[in-house]
């Protein structure tokens, strides 16, 4: 099939507050490079030809690698010291899905949700069960020593500590809660796709489940309107059913992407509460990266070409 | 507060491939007799002034103490011989919703999806950390011998030794597969709430989460639109985000509450394959209770104090 469009790019490394007065120059840098990296990867697929799915399942397993990151191998701690992560995906031609819920152990939960749409006939997988799919499916588990890090282990003490305090400060505390990453992209045959991959909340208890695995929520991808992954205090998007809503506002009320984008982050969760960002991208290679928090790390590889790679509120 | 409404709920005990002539009239006078006391229980309150809430609650813990259905009591087995149970419950007026799946024990997950809602700052609890969370609310579990039922064991008997042949002949097993319980209500202070509970699917492995306990999938109520409560093949009202579709239909483009529950069950949904069905109410006290399956288990009382039991099409 010959290609018809450019391909376009985005992706997230979680919201929260993020101030740069508190980020030092080694670190900042630090994250821009791995967000660099992750988008090259992604970007990189696109321009050989490959699919959006496959763009961005690499660009979430490269945050997902990145101990940096909310995902994968920087998840943080749970209340019990352990790592349970989310991760979803969706492709907008035919609306598949896969997502997984609460699993340990799993190099890559964003490949996991993959298996999960093409290799299964379910949408989502839970806990001990997914984790046994995984094994079936062949794909690597990593001990609970690769997992390990010691900010992540710190901010858990921290958090276990202040535990009271936390539920009345959470603001203070948002950088920690909000950590996600995800990835949407248009790819040279006009495909979209979307996934979104996160570690939970710190000292999170009693099996919470935030957005991220939810389709519609938090990851969403149609080709009747755009591709959405989004990061912030999970509930909130739950709620408002977030991604799916941006379909909705787009496809029957004929909003644009920005707008729509922007009334769900600027308007609705703003008002509800709701901290958070998201990153959409839609079938014309428009990206929007929205967020109504102190800053969202963020990177973009738009149609011209031109890279984008930010962390703060421009 | 003055009324200033009349109240009428709906209910349904799952949809799938239920014919007349493969019932015995004692067992389709059974279900009726249940659909009649699950009834009773949620427009009882109602009529006491009780919320919508209160009611769908109500009326979704009757069912769910009824071996007929395939919730709580009368759940089904998956393929380890277990009982794994989801159910959420949302209201309309700040869109409160709290949820829970992969729950093991608890006599009625519905009750625990509203503690969630109430007594938590989540919205989805998931497996053994949710069943911590029924214990530390002090929520009644039960033992293995409760949810025992030979018919439900003899028909995962039966899907166990049949597993490759099932997989292909979905369709003739599909009353096993759909079964779900759920309950929409509008009081006579004109607030909306759904709630929805299932056992899942007979043999369903790996952790399998369905749209049941997925907020704008399988359950969804907002005083700008309705309230709705889904049964079917759980993955394609996941992936088409049904109950919030409803929503949107209504909200964004203005259609009424029958023609966006029609054109989600009867053109969306059966487009895609997805089989099911769905009640919804909305807050003027139209009831719709469409399917594209054999039948569903349903009832209503609508606002003039008519009551319908139904079970084939009619």
């Amino acid at each position: 099939m010959q290609a018809k469009h450019k391909f376009s790019i985005a992706l997230h490394g979680g919201a929260g507050t993020i101030l740069k007065h508190l980020m030092s120059p080694a670190l900042e840098q630090e994250h821009i490079l791995a967000l660099k990296v992750a988008l090259d990867s992604g970007s990189r697929l696109l321009k050989e030809g490959a699919s959006a799915l496959d763009a961005v399942e690499a660009s979430v397993r490269s945050l997902e690698d990145c101990p940096l990151f909310n995902a994968g191998r920087g998840s943080v701690f749970n209340h019990e010291g352990k790592h349970e992560m989310d991760a979803a995906i969706m492709e907008g031609t035919l609306g598949k899905a896969g997502a997984v819920c609460g699993v340990s152990g799993v190099k890559n939960p964003v490949s996991l949700a993959r298996n999960v749409m093409e290799k299964s006939p379910h949408v989502l997988l839970c806990g001990e069960g997914a984790i046994r799919f995984a094994l079936e499916q062949n794909l690597p588990l990593e001990s609970e020593e690769y997992f390990f890090n010691q900010v992540r282990y710190d901010q858990w003490k921290e958090a276990k500590a202040e535990q009271n305090i936390l539920l009345d400060h959470s603001s203070s505390n948002s950088d920690k809660k909000f950590g996600t990453v995800g990835a949407v992209a248009l790819d040279m045959n006009g495909n979209l796709a979307a996934a979104t991959s996160t570690g939970g909340m710190t000292n999170k208890q009693w099996g919470r489940i935030g957005d991220s695995p939810i389709i519609g929520a938090g990851t969403w991808a149609s080709q009747e309107s755009c591709a959405v992954s989004c990061t912030g205090h999970g509930e909130y998007f739950m709620r408002a059913v977030v991604a799916h809503d941006i379909h909705c506002l787009m496809y029957y009320k004929g909003l644009t992407l920005h707008a729509a984008t922007g009334l769900l982050v600027h308007d609705k969760l703003k008002r509800s509460g709701g901290e958070g960002g998201l990153i959409a991208i839609d079938k014309l290679g428009n990206i929007a990266m929205p967020f109504n928090s102190e800053g969202m790390y963020r990177a973009c590889c738009s149609q011209d070409g031109q890279e984008q790679i930010l962390i703060y509120k421009s």
